[in-house]
């Protein structure tokens, strides 16, 4: 499929390769759907929120009733997500997966509390072993009920204060790289908190010694309710054909632990953008993936990904709307 | 304005900065609009169309017919530049500053034609004094022509086979660089057209001796009929403070041309990307831009303005749709 992607990007009017990295994009979504060109209408970006009990270390800019706060805001429309996915047309899944507090009763908000918030990872499990694989289910779950209402692209999301400390360890369990490689400044934290971060994420691994090779045993160890919820996503996504634009850095260990359970998960995944986190760096190089956007952001909740999601129907566009040197009577080259 | 623009985006329920260069984005358009945030619902890119007698050096991998059968393409809404604009929402004028032959008597292109093609500067000047002014009026007069239909942003593009050699001309003769580093592959020549064109742009350099403080005589001496249109689109739009969204290599030569004869022109300029064009690098550096795409993109048109209108768009969004952490009733920073 994407060697007949190929032929028809050639044959349109246009020197070959002139188009780089949006021929390229155009190609893999015709792997991934095994149609070309493939449909892309019904975007969905999946947003998932959850709350970090090792927030309790201090390892944030942000106090943790952020996260339900911002819930609020996303179901209000007024988040950059929101923005974003307005831009490009792209409807937005917002879930709890386990915020603190007691549970939020809003219309339009997804109900997938698998336990009123992740666990303090620097002082045993994030999650017991069932919790970690209930979350995958749900994630997995939420893509299904959104098929009936068409679905050619996800894209994934989050929301969580403290999740980048999670998604520093779950990369470090995985990778194999050293915690300070893997770590950075989250919302904007200053060097002080950065270094404790940094000894969080240490002793995160030190005290629960996730098995890298096992997925399931690092979102428990030292993940997270919605970064297990999208790496259920990535799977269902995955295992029905849907090209999966990833956001940055905590999708980024969502999709490592996806692909550690699932290797031809591998397959179905876009790199958006390149995040500033430092780690994303190493995310994206363990997954083979080049980014298409390199913007210097930094906010999550999927802002990336509705980016990523406008210049997928973009190169999509480009293979299904062009003329060809021959409908155009235009001469090739000599 | 560009201080207002930042206090807005930093009451906006996000990180500060975490929107990275989409803020810098938002910024610039404020600033260069005198407005927060900016109007940015009609874009227009402009493709100017030209031939170029160098072509008789054998510079170029498709023959010279193609600029008036891509202009064709163009009227009939099957090139490149017609799916991309139509992807962002854009209206795209087509316009013959000099193709060869004939004059193409076609509805919805704009008839701008200097002479039937600017002559091969290998052999003496590209064009007379008179006929670059005569060119940069017409760019200019484009621009005036959009403005009652609404102007908000505007692109450029261009199609000319033969006209990368003219731009790296261009390039040379201001950034004072050698031709081997200004000089690409355009379309995809080989290596032995390659070594040609560098000896074609040289001898050009050698030919016509152009003054590289003097914009004008640039554009005459080895620039061409669309560059020098695409210098008077960008003059005129600087003037009315309209944001001019740059595509590639060529555009960028006509943009150094603009600003050597108008320095304050370069305040209202932004770079959508980084096209393949090794040249294109040294225009940027020597404009002082930062391209906002690098998707190795070199196919002119306009394309990657297109991509880059709707970046803009997605910029001001955000300035303009989010909620700010007082209207969502979200925390801030502790």
């Amino acid at each position: 499929m994407g060697v007949l992607a190929q032929r028809r990007l050639d044959q349109l009017t246009k020197p070959p390769g002139s188009l780089g990295r949006l021929e390229e994009l155009a190609r893999d979504l015709c792997r991934m759907t095994g149609q070309c060109p493939p449909p892309v209408r019904e975007a969905v970006i999946f947003t998932l929120a959850g709350d970090h009990g090792v927030v309790a270390e201090g390892v944030s800019a942000y106090p943790q009733v952020v996260t339900a706060q911002m819930v609020e805001n996303f179901l209000n429309g007024g988040a950059a997500v929101n923005v974003l996915a307005r831009h490009v047309g792209a409807r937005v899944v917002v879930a709890d997966f386990g915020i603190a507090g007691p549970s939020l009763d809003r219309p339009g908000l997804q109900q997938r509390r698998v336990a009123p918030g992740t666990a303090n990872l620097a002082r045993g499990p994030a999650l017991a072993r069932g919790q970690a694989l209930a979350a995958l289910e749900a994630g997995a779950a939420l893509v299904e009920d959104e098929r009936p209402r068409g679905l050619h692209l996800i894209g994934t999301g989050e929301m969580g204060i403290g999740n980048t400390t999670a998604a520093s360890a779950v990369t470090a369990a995985i990778t194999g790289l050293d915690a300070e490689a893997v770590t950075g400044r989250g919302t904007g934290v200053d060097d002080a908190t950065w270094r404790r971060k940094v000894e969080v994420v240490k002793r995160g691994l030190a005290v629960n010694r996730p098995d890298g090779t096992d997925g399931l045993d690092v979102l428990a160890k030292v993940g997270g309710l919605e970064i297990a919820g999208l790496a259920g996503v990535m799977l269902a996504g995955a295992a029905h054909r849907i090209p999966i634009i990833l956001d940055g850095f905590i999708a980024g260990a969502a999709a490592l632990a996806a692909v550690a359970l699932k290797p031809e998960a591998r397959h179905y995944l876009i790199a958006a953008h390149r995040s500033v986190e430092p780690g994303h760096g190493h995310v994206l190089a363990a997954l083979g993936l080049t980014p298409y956007l390199d913007l210097g952001m930094r906010l999550g909740e999927g802002t990336g990904a509705a980016l990523g999601i406008g210049l997928a129907r973009a190169a999509v566009a480009i293979l299904a709307e062009m003329a060809t040197f021959k409908s155009a009577g235009v001469s090739d080259r000599a």
